[in-house]
């Protein structure tokens, strides 16, 4: 990413999601399934006409016509998008690596020990690049710590608190406004087409659900994540879940398929990611019987956003890459395919 | 339960349920929040007017509507329903279990020594009692058996196969017509005033699936329920999540409101139960700030089906009842609160 963009401010997306939720709910309510090539548009504006939005459009298009041999009744109309690179942005770092770090920092008072002790040394010391050598243990020990002991409303109102006021240093954007608002309205396009839309991400599903419902419209109950083990308290006489800290599951790589197996009970029928974490669950997906879709969203735009693949550890694609053209899969070139990328 | 009621077929309950729906629809496209008495007497046609019923619709009426001071949005609008004892009959044992038995029949013969190894044994001789003295190591064994190496959808298949013909000693009538036609009114009523319904059972979380959209309009992913661990794997080819028969979580007192927060990460704002193993989702629930319902149905019907609680082992319920007045929980008295109990 080279050149900053202007800060925008969070009211800006919260309008843009609503009036696209209010006019995709007239077009389902008013157009059934044979919306014009008008009413489309409408939905993706954000999207290049060509080959990908084609692709999607004519996916959508066969599988919600009931005259389609392709058509697909509408419970069985599941479509799961990876989040972090899929549906906002992962550079130079994961958001909620970027909220555990301040957390540390905020904590660090009550905490005199960590000044001499892994991997909290190394985080206010700002050297991620030393926590990422300590590995999944030493993941483990800041999420136990800045994410346990506290009910999940609790830790989501923490989440929702730092993200009102939390920017990007790159960019000094809000994170909240670094979801991909081409992402915004394929969310509200599926769903106005009878999809019903779920995250599945490698991140926290608590952090996700902090933001899912007024971000993308997807209420907490359709967030699946990684999780952290809970346990039922009563704290002054009151019966309370409380997050223990202790990692229970990891939703990523061949954890996506399992997680949405168990949270949804379905195959979906869309899969969107980014990265070779997600490998599995698009090779899951569209092994399916009947019309399936498989979308890879690329990171080639160096100039709005990030170009990366290969090279990167945060969103590393190359095997799903590599396959995405003998298994079918639709491969996103930001630069080429998104006329714009932030709301 | 004394007398035997004429078996109904299961084509029944289809229209019937659809037409509920679609009367629901109906009503919460055009009425909002404003329905008239009538509009409620079409939603709860088997509930007796008087005190139970009432403090339901006063609920109701109160969460719904926005001039109200405990007016609830619709994004919070969570019910919760156990299944057993409380959507559909328990007595005299979980149709789970039920189904396990005619499965380690079916079975049998690709498993000559199940004859002589408990709790096979057991189970191939009738002995119920001697499964369950065997207790959880008992159970897990016939679970693995019988629910293991194959995918949920294939489970699921089965048990739709076994519910498409397998009758109730008792009643004669098919399991899928021992739904509680009040409690399907009940869903039908919430959804339309724009609650989502979940289902929270201690049963395994795919056998509920197999039926809870055709039965109670519930989706699989609003479906909880006690797990088994699932593996990801290629079988010819094709990736595949399948059930470990392992027993993962089960979701029972404690694990209800656990199960609740990790899937849904809301505390609902109206409980549904029958026995002790639903106390603490109650309990959870009503303890949440705002309006907040616990409802418990009560086994008083000796006629048309069951009467028991604190001396029963299915559907024990003690606590639950010793502690419903000072929580403030209805209590239905199904004898004296439904003009019908089954569709």
């Amino acid at each position: 990413m080279r050149s900053k963009t202007s800060v925008r401010r969070r009211a800006a997306i919260v309008p843009f999601v609503v009036a696209t939720l209010a006019s995709a709910a007239i077009i389902a309510t008013g157009g059934g399934c044979g919306e014009s090539k008008r009413a489309e548009d409408s939905f993706l504006p954000s999207w290049q006409a060509g080959a990908t939005r084609s692709a999607i459009e004519a996916f959508v298009a066969r599988t919600t016509d009931p005259s389609s041999p392709d058509f697909v009744p509408e419970r069985d109309r599941i479509a799961v998008f990876d989040n972090d690179g899929t549906l906002w942005a992962e550079q130079p770092n994961y958001v909620q690596l970027a909220f555990i770090v301040d957390r540390v920092r905020a904590l660090e008072g009550a905490h005199p020990q960590w000044a001499s002790t892994e991997p909290f040394a190394s985080v206010l010391r700002g050297d991620m690049r030393a926590v990422a050598a300590q590995g999944e243990p030493g993941i483990a020990a800041l999420v136990g710590a800045t994410h346990g002991g506290m009910t999940s409303d609790e830790f989501r109102q923490t989440v929702r608190a730092w993200l009102a006021t939390s920017r990007h240093p790159g960019t000094g954007r809000r994170y909240l406004d670094m979801a991909y608002r081409p992402m915004l309205e394929m969310l509200a396009y599926l769903r106005a087409h009878g999809y019903r839309t779920f995250v599945v991400s490698g991140g926290g599903v608590d952090f996700v659900r902090a933001f899912a419902e007024e971000l993308y419209g997807i209420p907490g109950d359709q967030v699946i994540g990684s999780t952290a083990r809970l346990r039922l308290e009563v704290r002054d006489g009151v019966p309370v879940v409380v997050k223990t800290g202790e990692i229970e599951f990891v939703d990523d790589g061949a954890g996506k398929p399992v997680s949405i197996e168990s949270r949804i009970g379905a195959r979906p029928r869309m899969a969107f990611g980014n990265s070779d974490g997600d490998f599995e669950m698009l090779a899951w997906t569209t092994a399916g019987d009947g019309p399936r879709m498989g979308v890879i969203i690329r990171h080639t735009d160096a100039e709005r956003e990030w170009a990366y693949d290969r090279e990167s550890s945060v969103g590393h694609l190359a095997r799903a890459l590599d396959e995405a053209p003998a298994r079918g899969w639709v491969v996103v070139d930001m630069s080429r395919d998104w006329i714009q990328v932030w709301p």
